[in-house]
């Protein structure tokens, strides 16, 4: 059996704050004897429970990195009971290129798991952190957004899973993260998510959405400093009290017509912004030809009431994008 | 002398709506006889001025597209005093590939007026607008906003010019635009854009800047639907009143101080959103590095009193790269 | 067990005609949320058997894609007894490229069989009709020519088989097909085709090469037209005789030296054209050297008597690329 | 003024027959002290008049490179009076590529004329030949073929030009070259093509267009090769009689509605192919779309009588794309 | 069970010399039908032991293709007993590409064996040399150099084995070669090399690393040619005494220390060059910011006493590239 | 006329040391507002002349970038009178991409002087040194190396200028450099370069050539550290002695036949190394096929005797690369 290559540089059962990186050795032909560097940062002390805060995973999604470097910049150990492990940019060479995917070996991190320890570089770290790191956490928190291609409502969710005590904690877990939204997901094609890994071994798992079209701003980067704090404080590992808003808004998105997809390529003309309330048969877009004027546009109606969640973020689409999420409200 | 060869597919003079192409002709590895079809739409009736109306200058760039492609679509003959001639896809090379500059060329098309008859597509496109299109037009409206790379709050604008009865006919269409804010613009680099080949035309001019990120939305589609339509009623091309939401803000960047440069490649972590009231010496923005954990980020201070008018869009920045715009409020 | 994510967007057993797409989730960069949508008609009327009818398994290869469209665009359900399922661009990224592999992976969709369900999209394409669509069929017909790299007599084509009873089947169905050749072939490689992976579920199959260069000509395209009718009419799903121009050429590529190989990079000087019958020994081709003038050219002998069947298409060759095929006439 | 750095590594005004290059030096990443090394042969002898011969002014045009590598190898300089100069590539880096136009700088040879001595490789070359090589000659044959996206009917062809003893020498010359058809042109954009540089020095020039799609014939490259023989014999400089198939027919392309453009992307169906007669109204080809199926083609028709003298060769098309050129019959 | 498609031109069993090429089918874009022709010669003679020499595994190292070049020209059958195979370009896509892996699959062709009969191009050619060229060798040479991005002192190299005989062999094989230095190695991760997959079938194998940055000089070259000669002597193959220059330096890299680390992405100042004896702690390079000036440099102190006998090559490093290799000296 | 936009972000004519940028506006996709910003250092102090000193020309040279990052941390502005203006990476997008030439525009800088101030990144940045950083110098130091595919002698060089005493004066400083070799050169093609344009304004010029390769070694780093220091020294700007190794080598390249040129594509096969002296006729290179084995390498004779002072780096070449300089020793 071929054996992960990635080793750490510093230590990850020391006590106090060190910061180093995973390194993986990667020959390539700008350096036969390179090393592709993950930056890493764990603060420990005490006895409590290890925390793994994950940024990156898409390497176009910005409030995880964001929050985990200011995170690794300001919690002091002597804060902590127990370990917190972070890493801001999971597919780091994803990330140093702005792209969703990594652009070694095209591949989409969120879907390659639980890896392999010979596979290209993707595989090897989804790989690592599926045997390595995960095993030693109690609750994971991976950052997500909607990357350069979309945007959503910012939320905190957890999965629909078979083990209602796990569900329930995660659940729990994301009411503390206390984004604007929270949001109830049953997974489709759960196939390959780091996710799915991380839950198969019985881990309080939170994930989000807190924005997207390969930005943040001052808000969003604000509800993702806060929810790590949060969730940190729900674990035990921080002290302190949950910080939030007010109440939020909890999510459905309960069927495959809450997804609204292109039938043309061409140019997107909104008609309804996100969090939009809609209904049933209500024009959300019009599609514009992208080369020639004169030509009706194609109307894309709402499949169902709700609020929009999710939209493609490009102006220019092509068929078969996902052009808008609409989703049922649980309770307001 | 070379002739400018693009030709138009249908007469720029004949009552009625027409629906054609400026045809380019290219030659390429791909189609040796090969054309650029830029989509064009004329709506002519009766006596009254001509104004031209442009979007796609820049191809990231969607508000202008999919008001022209609205307005190509909805106005009927019948409502003209006069011709509107709409070309939403100005640069349309750069237009169908998502892109600021060609993707042939290389060229932004904002600094290569005006252009050469003789030189490569982008230059062709600038000349022939220089030479053919603009002397045909009373007044022109060209859509921008920030593309993929900055985002602005949404405004119209005009120059600062010398003949100040062409800068008061500009600033009163500008106001016609209604939109949420308005702008007094001094360039400092004013050489090859559009604007200053029209202006130097003794035209009138209104240029904008509705949004960016490379997307739109219904709020900021609606606004650049509204404000043609505006500045056609303005030009008494069309009827009716002036649609207004409010008196609008009247901003103005009085100095190379407002313009803040990120100082490091790295992470942008925003302290403040566009709109944002912020004084001098506040933290706007952090800078983290982009390949390690530990290490300070760069604090970026505001330069000055004002409001956040435009911003870097993409999470990550590079040293130079344009961070952020604070504007003066001159009329609240 | 991986699911293949494949889903039609129509029925694919309901009576009358529909057209629409089968739609593959396909996760990128510009499109987090994208698909690859593959056309797709259906025409089904009373009882009768299936046949599945595609082209575009090269992208760049166009009788098929042709004929596909007129056919689905043409044949009324009332003509028809049983289903024809039309698949115009088989590997429709590929198709879209103008290439012969799909620009997704790199992957030549003919020599990928069975796929997998879990693999790149090319893969999945495979891998969905080797266990969805061909199952459903009794009579397969795959269109294929020479692409942008090589270029064919006219033919129609059925493999020797172990089972002589379909060999038999599969023959007849050639025949019908009715182009002005009809070969017969013994594949050296056959793991991984579409051809292997149909008959080994024990179907009638029948493919063709049908042209070249990456074009189509107003006579190859009238050849693909007539020859999917006459296999329709053969199959007893339309009704009709099958029309024939004449009674055709039977071929045969009996071994390894109908296959003539370059041995040297060059500008290739042809001296004989497809259909010229050649005897052993006569040169039929010239390469001369790229980069100089002043040096003899390389003459390439015919290795046996025969008719030359294929040829390598662009004017530069490579050495170790395909030059020529002289195939046996069995009738004449 | 700016020298140009192009120098011959052989002389060109030594009797018996030399072999060498035009060397450019060329400064490049991948060699900084490189050169552009353009193949040339010199065959001199006796007195008489100098021959220019040029093929590979586009590069993915393959009649004239054969019939230059043959000439360069067959003629023994004992059979001249006179000059022959051989350039079979004369864009050398388009050439190897495969394309029409250089890869380095993008530029289309047969537009760049009279080229610059400090320019970009293609406008070096140009202006060498431009200012050195014309010069030198009293006859030019360039040869041309529709490349990898256009064919041709096989013709020799001369310009309409207002020296009239001019335009007769270049006929007779044209008639001499005995290709099966040949061409009376009136080029409407003729700014920089090597043609209207050689023709604009007083001298006699004969150009072709002699099949295309990127590849050669038997039957093609035995027309190029008479084709420059007997032009050769016509000069005076080889001996004996023209070589011919018959009288060959005689073109014209009399205006604008000769060009026939597709106002479609899509797939072509041809319904005429080269040589076909066809008259005004006639169907020639329908555009199928590229992503669906189920909708109606794009019908192109005929716009005059005449017959099918050249079309766009790939199976996929663009909007403005040259589909079919329909030429007169002058003299059959 | 797929079967490797590779064929060799030529027979590997008859006795005198013989050149051609190991075949494997291609199919891409650009040639349909072609192939990768690996250059190959065979002399054999009389009874004796097979030697398999082979260089280009990695595709910028010339040594190894420069020396294997001379033999397969020099040497006579005559002088032979038993056989010699030789395969200067093994990765023969890299090594036109003048690059490390190929540009076919971009993967390291000395990580991936035992390769695949069925994989991308890299992987069927090590399948190949694992199933059928190793088996038939007794000693097998394979040619490393540092490639375009490392440089190493010049040395032949042996692993520690856990068959003390093996290695024996092995040590005896490479002090016969005779480079000035010799190594030996203990590999942390040697699954999929080549080196691996000869050892564990039992036979001699020497490797080298003869110099570096993509590049050789008249040194390195006559120590790869005299290398080999030594080699075929020490086997039997060649008659004749073992040539040296001197009794050679033996190195060895005992531990992890040995490997020095790039901390920063910047501009390498060195300050120990290779073959300089350094002492712990010294500093042996410095890297530079390569954004801006007036910041400290990083400096890099040796971990241990040695000798520099590897060095990254070029003048820009990334963080995790290896700086230097510092070895011990076991024999002066 | 156009103003050049570059602007320093420091004071050029202030006491004391101070490190900025010259900063370019570079409007892009990947940043519409964006910027090159090129590092700049100014050291001033009391009276004295001013000496500019430039590395990155070529963005693939190394000795030049790290001589002036040292001597930019080093110089106390007390031990100077007058001024030191450093700019270690003159064309800095060519050394950031370790490039010859920029990947913005591919323009070489040492061809392109004087520049245009509205030309591409390159040209502009040519423009601004002509027009406003070399008029305030009185002695300007540009460091060349061979960068990635040339390899020197490691010397400095001055030309043979009309303008007798100022060539003294140049002969004086690159003596006072004290390489191991200095070089009288005369340009054959001097248009364009850096060279000229300082040379033209009259002030005393050096250049070097002090290794290449894409690398700098620990040796080659300290010649140019101390060569900048002592043309410091020798121009009054810095005190005391210039330091020397010992007298040096001149010498001359003096005329076209220095050069030797590969006629054949090929693996380079080196006979002699840089350094070795050489005589005529004498074999310098040999150059095998890269395609094939059992064919005779094109051997390349010395056209003269003298020393290797250049040569081809790469492993690879092409035909017309230069393989080879061979320069006169004029003292020894």
């Amino acid at each position: 059996m071929t054996i992960n290559p990635i080793r750490p540089t510093i230590a990850l059962d020391q006590p106090g704050k060190a910061h180093g990186f995973l390194r993986l050795p990667h020959s390539r032909n700008d350096s036969a004897w390179g090393s592709v560097m993950i930056p890493l940062t764990v603060i420990a002390n005490g006895d409590g429970p290890t925390a793994l805060l994950t940024g990156g995973n898409h390497g176009d999604e910005y409030e995880g990195p964001i929050a985990l470097q200011q995170l690794a910049w300001d919690i002091d150990p002597a804060e902590v009971s127990g370990r917190i492990i972070i890493v801001p940019y999971l597919n780091y060479p994803a990330f140093r290129a702005g792209a969703r995917v990594s652009p070694i070996d095209q591949i989409n991190m969120n879907r390659c798991f639980p890896g392999r320890a010979d596979g290209s570089p993707t595989r090897k770290i989804a790989n690592y952190f599926n045997d390595v790191m995960v095993p030693m956490a109690d609750i994971v928190l991976d950052y997500h957004s909607g990357g350069k291609t979309l945007d959503f409502l910012p939320y905190a969710a957890a999965h629909y899973l078979e083990n209602k005590d796990q569900q329930a904690a995660c659940v729990a877990a994301v009411r503390a993260f206390a984004a604007p939204y929270s949001m109830m997901m049953r997974e489709i094609d759960a196939v390959g998510m780091f996710d799915t890994a991380v839950e198969s071994q019985g881990k309080v798992f939170v994930t989000t959405e807190l924005g997207g079209g390969g930005t943040a701003t001052a808000r969003s980067a604000a509800i993702a400093i806060r929810g790590a704090r949060n969730v940190l404080r729900h674990a035990g590992i921080l002290a302190g009290e949950i910080e939030t808003e007010g109440p939020g808004v909890m999510l459905d998105m309960p069927g495959e017509d809450c997804f609204h997809f292109a039938t043309r390529d061409g140019l997107i003309h909104p008609l309804a912004d996100l969090g939009d309330r809609v209904h049933a048969g209500q024009p959300i877009a019009r599609i514009w030809p992208p080369d020639r004027t004169g030509t009706a546009p194609v109307e894309v109606p709402a499949n169902r009431d709700g609020v929009i969640a999710a939209r493609h973020f490009p102006g220019l689409v092509q068929c078969g994008d996902c052009l808008a999420v609409i989703a049922d409200i649980l309770t307001d």
